[in-house]
């Protein structure tokens, strides 16, 4: 069977491969939730100058000034953005990974025969190395058990009371604290100038709407992700409802991303953002419009203030997110713009 | 196999059966396109005074203002519209299913040996009896032939291409030209009103994007309709592209009407409506949300002006636009409320 909500991005061998990096799965410190970000008075403030802040703001005059020979009209101006490791910190683990292992325990709670059934009985001993070591097909298993199967109301009360209270190993700060700053003034910049801001995630589409509004500024309907089907059905009171079911309708991940985009939005974005290989695709059909068509990679290559891996290469590249050397050379040959986080960004956080 | 932009809505086998009424198959006289309909400055204008107008005034009123108990943010005002029979004609056959038989010439032309292939050999003889005949999966075998295989593009620029040149047998005007004027004010009383309005249709996605913007003001990501796959790939100089597949993603019809608005939208609408049994479950879902929430059916009882069916029962029961005595009955029960074509309306359409 496929898994509804299952991040493709994922190289999942990798993935399981790092779970031993994680601490206990429990976060059970209280935490107020994140705010939304404010927009700054200058635009892209935390943005040193350079090529990549230039490319952004030429595409903005180019596209936006009525006499530009680029000008787009604002009904078309559609930008997509890839969220993990594009938005946000994808390191150690998709953090939508950890909320599925996070919620091992309530649904064991729940079916208590499966205390003694894999892969439920490993997550449960808390041995972090057995965790690490789980099958792909197990970890499909986890992710089904915990992101389908109920209610549509229930999954997302449930995402957001684990919002409230996981936090990050490195930062031990709420997840959705690790949002890239610079990158919510770009969201921020294109929205004062008219466009249309989507995430284009191979997370589940169902898991980032949860707090996409109150975290990007960007409403459910402009999220585009990995997309599981749901059954409408009446409960006992004859009031209808939607059931979280798992079936795969779309993985949107590499060619799936371009799918994605044109099954949710119905036309070309002009800007697109990524940073691995699965958004390769994406920025391929962005570049393949007429007129400006802005393509930018994210790379990580500040292990100090974050972390380093892909073609900066202080991680391992079998690490999440992978920026091959490929993508890097198709980024060189097609001139699209590498995004240097230690070069390009003053600060990485809002609480930097 | 399944096709792709299936409109689903339908009674196929009525909608076969109805095939003999048609006239000939290609309308070959040249046409401007439909423009855009402009909003009147009183709103509603073409409502007669009456419980269906006073509803959607209400409504208005309820969710919009601040002192209202009922108030709901501008950010979460969505109101759903069903297309065919809600928003323009859906007689004597829907549009789309006029689309795929006047594109059949087209496909022969293009591959020869259909030409003595059935069903294809039964559409290119003009033999509207024999056309009517055609069993279901031969429909869908049309269906599939005229709705995918081609890039994106393509298809859009051949609807583009018919809609210009093709018209309605009765009033000898372009489809798009056949929008229910008091229905187009309700999309612009809405959106004056900071509802987002969005298409939710059996109809094909794909189909109803292309002139979803010039027709109703709405743009083709607020179109929601039955959605085939598509698939990425490169043609021989290496530009990437999106070629229309026939691969059933999700039938929007019935209890995929709430499962697509869940997948596209992803929340519950304020406002819903509809006019057949396939917008039922749409209705009950909005309705089973907190709140002031608008429901309603469009009821086609003036013979004179437009046709009478359903209920209204001037047109046998298995028409197209199945308003069954059951949905009547829910309609009643759970006050949803049933406008009125005849008496509810001033005039049906923009040239009246």
């Amino acid at each position: 069977m496929k898994s509804d909500d299952l991040p493709r991005g994922i190289d999942r061998r990798a993935l399981v491969s790092n779970l031993v990096l994680l601490p206990a799965l429990s976060t059970t410190l209280l935490s107020s939730p994140a705010q939304a970000q404010t927009a700054p008075t200058v635009p892209l403030a935390s943005w040193n100058d350079g090529p990549a802040k230039q490319a952004i703001i030429d595409f903005v005059h180019a596209t936006t000034d009525q006499g530009s020979p680029k000008f787009v009209p604002a009904e078309d101006r559609i930008a997509t953005f890839d969220q993990d490791g594009t938005l946000w910190v994808e390191h150690p683990i998709y953090s939508q990974v950890m909320y599925c292992l996070d919620r091992v325990p309530d649904v064991v709670a729940a079916k208590p025969e499966l205390k003694n059934v894999e892969p439920f009985k490993t997550v449960m001993s808390g041995d972090r190395e057995a965790i690490a070591k789980l099958s792909l097909p197990a970890l499909e298993k986890i992710l089904v058990a915990t992101l389908t199967g109920m209610p549509v109301e229930t999954f997302e009360a449930n995402v957001e009371k684990w919002l409230a209270t996981a936090k990050h190993p490195r930062w031990k700060r709420p997840y959705t604290d690790l949002t890239f700053q610079p990158m919510q003034e770009v969201l921020q910049y294109l929205r004062d100038n008219g466009f249309k801001t989507y995430i284009v995630t191979g997370g589940g589409q169902d898991f980032v709407r949860v707090y996409s509004k109150r975290v990007y500024g960007i409403p459910p309907e402009q999220v585009v992700g990995t997309m599981g089907g749901t059954k409408f059905g009446y409960d006992k009171d004859g009031k209808p409802f939607l059931t979280k079911e798992p079936k795969l309708l779309l993985n949107d991940d590499k060619a799936g991303k371009p799918e994605g985009i044109h099954l949710m939005i119905g036309r070309r974005p002009h800007a697109a953002f990524g940073n691995s290989d699965g958004d390769r695709e994406m920025l391929e059909y962005t570049g393949a419009g007429d007129g400006a068509r802005l393509k930018m990679l994210v790379l990580h290559d500040d292990g100090q203030r974050e972390y380093a891996y892909g073609p900066a290469q202080d991680l391992p590249a079998s690490k999440v997110g992978t920026f091959t050397p490929e993508l890097y050379g198709e980024a060189k040959k097609r001139a699209w713009t590498v995004i240097s986080m230690k070069n390009d960004w003053k600060r990485i956080f809002a609480f930097d």
